[in-house]
């Protein structure tokens, strides 16, 4: 075992001073003692993901009430453990772990989704940086037998988004229950999300990628892993065009992977809003082949528009599915990370200092943000 | 082998004789001869369907075409086999084997979908009663690896609602994944379609069934083996009251099996049209736990309402599923026959004589037919 | 919340006061407190299970070392919390809980099993009554998110026998993954796992059963739900005879779950073993049809056999598999619990005070124990 | 269409004139006539396969009877359809069409295996170049709803080995459940079968490989896209040597996928035997983690030694299983085409005239044999 690190009294947060604008502001905070099942864990890295943004402005319809005054936010963590709590002794961690703090920060493991191994959907799940203090800060308690350990040779700045974005997209391919060889078209293709789910459907899961984006993503698409890719502008009919690339069949899959305005192409989750741009999203389902699925990957925000079909009839004729997706279990956590540690998917990052969290969020809500940004947290 | 039965040269048929009206006529045909890989049928019974109306009456939005003058309608026929085609050796049936004709009446066997054993979905399937005549008639041809092998023990009269309500009501239970002894609300339990699914999903797959439907329905949804009954008429919230039954939790699975309007009883298969009377059902996706499944069954006819949640994010966040499907398979078909020939699900009916087939479609267009009715074809 | 119990200061266990022969004795312990995410359950009934024999007297291969003098048996222990250790607020439990604790008493809920929802192949599992105290003792303390909440309405000592008899065969059965409607044959079908097996299978899971072993046992088969009987003793070829009951296919699964010498209908957990007796079972593979799955279900004792089959090249063409099933996941206890519950399945027990655990024991050594035992652990 | 092409009247043919003895004769015969449902194509390459040498040596114990004098052999044909019989019009074909004939030459499509999609396991399938005369000759009657389409763009020759080398490891890869990014351990993986299956599993299907053969075959094993290789000359427990490279854990699948004698390398069918240099291989379910799964692929040859496991328990109580595979269904056929015409996989071959094949067959009964042969049916 590592030798017990120096732990400082103090350490540096980010905290959202004022919820519901673009404001962040650096504070000291005291050092906290962690619990029975708890480890403390000196954080190195955070990325900031567009949910963070949502959370501080009170812009996400997906959380029940608005944030506190001086949460601590971030999802996407990365550090080793300083120190363990009671009761640690059988959870697997022992101090100088590099671990990652996720967007479901803790689970029961006792309610009937835990018992499932579903648990990105626990009942009583705390989401980190808004029921818990996040990753914005240099020192973090978590639940000892919840952390994800990070495998070694796999950068902790290249780690952090794989904790939400990367696990995000590859939970959402597998839901789609598309093997290898199968044709999978992914809405968005170009976006923070997108980008990283044309990787692991090309090269982590073996797909035939189709992208479809606006026509100034066709590189990054491409670069990606597409085989094809289909622009928004300029195609009348997306269902045919994608019919035309698949033996007259359609694909085996879609994936609805950023349908926010197209300029914001480093959020992290995204929705079902049609914006006006987008209404050749429309009818997705034409896309499909018989027993195809289109997964809804991410948290709603805005106002969903229903998926629809030109031929109401072809979603019993075909038994089509439609699945909802959220972030992803911790067993697809460590299956994500465990590709990039590999070297088969790769994020688009640019490494900033704390105290530029604030002009990040700036960048972000004026849609000039491309990819994404990881904060190195050392002072 | 049974001894080759005497062929007459003409027999008795029921036509359209004005497709787009309720009316229909008996006429004298020739008898046809089979061709290469098909075998000519004896029909005894056939059971009349709510799709077979909308054939007949050109009110069904999910054909091509309007329906040909003189078409031969019905898709639920049983009978014998009495003389085969060349190149049937090796079919596995033979002159004298009971046989049933269903609402797919044969399929390509060489299209991905046929090859994927998902026949039900073959690109060149032809519907009976549409694309070929159909079993309102003495004999019929038919595709002699297609047909439908009956069980000894099981009555013809009985066996006929099998091959179009029973299997559609069965695939789609078998769609919802869910295992027996987790929770399903059947939506329209009372109704022709509804009431089979009851008894299906509480006998034959062990199911705990929540049937929901108009007050006046609740003691043919109890009888059918529903373990609780919620009534549409009085009841505000419909998700509240499934998870009041459900710990709290919601259901596995709800399958919408009759959304028409409650009055067309005995209509075989089903839509998403939400009627006026019928906004208790909008929120089924509310009522689903984790993981949850709702199955939209049979063929959607009039103007499809999106199915809505109260709460959209949970789509995701429970990672909700919703799945599309049409008549089932040939599997499912002998599957769902034995059950019935085991006694395990059984069917209302009462038999009518061919010449009484127009009187039948009255009765259903007002909607006042209980039950099914089926044909008795004997002269 | 209940108020809090009086605890005293002592309690009655009994101890294997000498491992390696049969013999128990009746102690007082000092009452333990419950560490960090543990509870303090006071014990009112705990199943006899053969395994405990097993663990008593040395004789299971199963075990890595030696049994300690001094240990406490037992793993089908009933009671209710009367403490909680700290760190157990989200752990879903409180004071005055029935609970139950099962063959593996506490999980580590981080390894790879554990993650993929597999707990019983949990790699740091502590097997109850071996690797810690049982539950042949008044009080224990156990792993707060672990242990298995006991439905209302469900009778302690009926209860008890499902934490490892219930849940063992319930999960095989799941194993063997034949739907509801296919047939299963159950191996040694009259025995003390076999019985419930049968039920599980018939009445939980709605398979056609056929249910195999020694003539005296046909009636207890039949009554628990089997549809045909094929005893051992008097059938030359058990494939041949299974093949006749279901169409000359064969069965879909079958479940060996009593391969010992059938005088020890008690036994909790099943092996391979072929005595000289049990022959007929040699060629299991052969009584099934394509696709065909055994379920090996329990931990082996003694010397194991091969499966055979008497054309090898049936298990290539026929795709047929063997999957090994040892005892169940949490998941599958709740489930198993439930249908118990609601009175679907029923185990025939009855019960003992504490100070008759030797006399049970030397019963079960002899072959002559009927049914199972329950201890009731009052004073 | 293409214009009807001249077909001769007499066409040349190799059979096996002594069969038990290696031999094989060219012939002059008639040209037949499709029948219903049937078509003649004009053969231009057929692979060689070892299954073939097993039929006319007699040596093979997978049939039921001596190969009859004057069979044409021959299961990996490709050749274009010249005509077509009675009854073919919706059976998807056209003259012209480039198509295959592999193993199973034709299957029923009314028994229970094909309605389930499984026609590799059809009860009333014909087998290619034993019960029917299979593609050493020019010319070959098949059944139209069955042969394989062959996709453009894939040479004739690369494509004959695909029908039943490639598919046979495709479809055992498929039965493993193993995910992409899995540990799948490939036993004689420098072998005809083993090179295929290691690329299949490498890059059609995105597992980690260990590839396990004799260290003369490192090579072939590495290239073909194997992550390690593993000798069995020089290691002395397989599977500690699969843990090390696994995190201690094993692998999550493995298939059996060469037993013979290693110098069988072109051998098309593999078997269960072990020979006295494999008994290395003995002990395969130890490399095995928690639901871990043996597939055993090919049809046995010479007497099978079970499968074991140094720690019997290990079966039930990490939950693996073992499944049989033959040759791969219909649906798999095409999707390894698939595969092999985007260059994903490739065989190693070398092409010879008919003449030769007796040639051939005798470097294979003398284990010279490298990669596979491929004839060329031209004159």
């Amino acid at each position: 075992m590592a030798s017990a690190p120096e732990i400082p009294k103090k350490y540096k947060a980010a905290i959202y001073d004022k919820p519901g604008s673009v404001s962040t502001k650096i504070v000291e905070l005291d050092m906290p003692e962690p619990g029975a099942g708890q480890v403390l864990i000196n954080l190195t890295h955070s990325g900031v993901c567009h949910s963070d943004y949502g959370v501080m402005s009170n812009s996400w319809a997906g959380l029940p009430a608005p944030t506190a005054e001086g949460q601590v936010g971030g999802h996407e963590g990365i550090g080793k453990i300083v120190k363990l709590g009671s009761g640690c002794e059988t959870s697997g961690v022992k101090v100088g772990d590099r671990v990652g703090i996720k967007w479901m920060a803790g689970v029961c493991d006792t309610c009937e989704a835990c018992r499932a191994g579903v648990d990105a959907s626990c009942f009583n799940g705390k989401i980190s940086g808004y029921y818990t203090p996040g990753t914005f800060q240099q020192y973090v308690v978590s639940q000892a037998n919840y952390v994800t350990p990070i495998p070694d040779g796999l950068d902790s700045a290249m780690a952090a988004p794989m904790l939400c974005a990367g696990v995000t997209v590859y939970s959402a391919l597998r839901k789609s229950g598309a093997e290898s060889g199968k044709w999978v078209v992914i809405l968005g293709a170009g976006g923070g999300l997108g980008h990283l789910a044309v990787q692991f459907s090309a090269r982590a899961i073996g797909h035939r990628v189709i992208g479809v984006d606006h026509s100034s993503k066709k590189d990054i698409v491409l670069e990606s892993g597409a085989e094809h890719f289909i622009p928004i502008d300029g195609t009348d009919d997306m269902a045919e065009a994608v019919k035309a690339l698949t033996d007259g069949l359609g694909a085996h899959a879609a994936q609805v992977s950023s349908l926010l305005p197209i300029s914001l192409a480093a959020y992290c989750s995204v929705n079902l809003v049609m914006s006006a741009a987008n209404a050749a999203y429309a009818n997705t389902l034409d896309m499909l082949r018989f027993k195809g699925r289109v997964v809804c990957v991410g948290i709603p925000e805005g106002k969903p528009i229903p998926i629809t079909s030109g031929t109401p009839q072809a979603f019993v004729f075909k038994s089509l599915s439609v699945v909802g997706s959220a972030v992803g279990d911790r067993r697809e956590a460590i299956e994500t990370l465990d590709f990039a540690a590999r070297g088969v998917v790769k994020t688009h990052f640019r490494t900033e200092k704390m105290d530029k969290l604030t002009s990040v969020f700036e960048e972000m809500e004026a849609g000039k943000l491309k990819g994404r940004v990881v904060l190195d947290l050392s002072d």
